[in-house]
């Protein structure tokens, strides 16, 4: 494996290229941030959190589903948008309420099977859809869903706030396939039943509610690296992580897994005397977890196996949301 | 005027017969509703309204922004996709807490100009942007925002509370202008200053603290006749109304008035001896309103003036949105 091209790739993976975005727009609504504050966290994390005055925040999150994958099937859109709606609240230490959804179709059957793909999602996540808005005669399909969910204030597992010294966690659901629209999709969700899902994903409110880490983000479209890279980002740290410490399925490659959104998959930090207690906790709930590097002061996310070290992100120098940068 | 084919027209305008789509969806979410149960009231009113445990709830609703009105300006959808939102929220008496969005562009100026809209929006409502998602790279341009608000319990103004005998109340902001991407938009808030805008949308705060109103919606696309068609067809009652009695700017045609689509405007129900001190709230806030009709017994909702009376919809033979059939 040469890491250097590894680095350049996985830096170049439109799963990170496609996040740059976000800065501009998050530029043109800084400019506007209205003068009463009840957001505590608003971009940049994987859910806001909504102060509503009580020892309870809400966690308020919205997500997409990209253009390829719902044309390629209209069922797996609307399924995934509920899977990656359920891990930004999961991701936060958040129980899930509710979703709406926008939805824009061509056809009654592309509108048929991205609603019957949402309702799957509802059944297996228990999550209900409460409202939403249809367009039934656009040109083109599309489906947006927003979700809400609660969790005590003092709990709130954010991606700001990794500090040097702590251990990085990488932690995901081994017991799933490949695909079906996306090399780099790895579900873990579609053929369990409700009760095993919801085991799975209830860990991130224990591990919240126990205090067991210090920050986190579900992993998205960035793979693993990508990720960790966007948490460093918002923290404002950097991070070494050895790459042979990154638990892989057997006969999946490990350029392509290090790629892979994966249904359920954490990349939490952890004080060290804490790192212990919560691999165990992730195990309990059928997931694999391993400490798979750390948290450094500075601004570079290396990644290093015994043939040497490189760098893949210099923050200092690049940006992957461009929120973190002054 | 020939009131047969005023009520056909108001029957068959498009921004009535879009609202149809909804029956089917509805359908397959319900085969699904999951067994907890925290949302008291989900698809059929303006925003679902969730339970967190306390005195208050949480509202949540999304809307997109027709694709015709987006083609014709990116900027007023953005800025459209905020007002839609914040009436869902105002409609049920609650206070707008913020908003996310999820915006797909074809282009760097659509994507700019939209996100421009939209933060001039959260500039003149106050209420913020907190989180989202933009595909950069679409065919297409579309945008959808969710919303989330809160109320006291008790407080809340759904639409499928209003009984036979309440008087129905009709109330608008009469300082605006058509378009300018729809002959049926009323625009009454992008010439206004914020201080203006908010007193106006915070009036239904003040209505559902003073338990002054039964049940309401805000007036959207099916305009003032087919937003009290919706409210009568969720709460099962049919309703008169005096079409004499409907408040009306001047130099704008009296048909295209009852299809506007207000940027403030509100269809709500009140018992007798509360609908003075209501229409003195709603103009103490600078709106005009009045007392349009009569909620009735029975499935037919009819307008008449001193030429005659004729029914426009009869929900025993057909539905807007089919909610609130068997």
């Amino acid at each position: 494996m040469n890491l250097e091209e590894l680095a350049e790739r996985i830096k170049t993976f439109e799963g990170v290229t496609r996040k740059k975005q976000i800065e501009d727009i998050v530029s043109i609504f800084e400019a506007v941030r209205p003068e009463y504050k009840n957001a505590i966290v608003d971009f940049g994390d994987d859910a806001a959190v909504i102060d509503i005055g009580g020892d309870d925040v809400i966690l308020f999150a919205a997500d997409g589903i990209w253009g390829r994958i719902l044309d390629a099937s209209p069922w797996w859109a609307g399924y995934g948008a509920v899977v990656v709606n359920v891990n930004d609240i999961a991701a936060m230490g958040g129980k899930p309420l509710a979703m709406v959804d926008v939805a824009s179709s061509s056809s009654d059957t592309a509108c048929r099977e991205l609603m019957e793909g949402l309702a799957e999602g509802v059944r297996k996540f228990g999550v209900p859809v409460v409202g939403g808005h249809v367009h039934p005669d656009t040109e083109y399909n599309s489906i947006s869903v927003a979700i809400i969910g609660i969790v005590k204030r003092d709990c709130v597992i954010r991606s700001d706030t990794a500090r040097p010294g702590e251990l990085v966690i990488a932690a995901y659901d081994m017991d799933g396939r490949i695909g079906p629209n996306s090399p780099y999709s790895w579900d873990t969700t579609s053929f369990k039943t409700p009760m095993k899902i919801r085991e799975t994903y209830l860990v991130t409110q224990k591990i919240a509610a126990r205090k067991l880490v210090t920050a986190g983000k579900d992993i998205s479209n960035p793979g693993t690296i990508g990720t960790l890279g966007m948490l460093c980002e918002t923290s404002k740290v950097g991070a070494t992580v050895d790459l042979e410490a990154i638990p892989k399925p057997d006969n999946v490659d490990f350029e392509q897994w290090l790629k892979m959104h994966p249904g359920t998959g954490y990349v939490f930090t952890a004080k060290a005397e804490k790192a212990e207690e919560c691999i165990k906790v992730f195990e309990e709930a059928g997931l694999t977890a391993a400490v798979i590097g750390k948290i450094e002061a500075g601004s570079k996310l290396d990644i290093y196996d015994k043939s040497g070290r490189v760098t893949v992100f210099d923050f200092s120098k690049e940006s992957i949301t461009g929120i973190g940068s002054e």
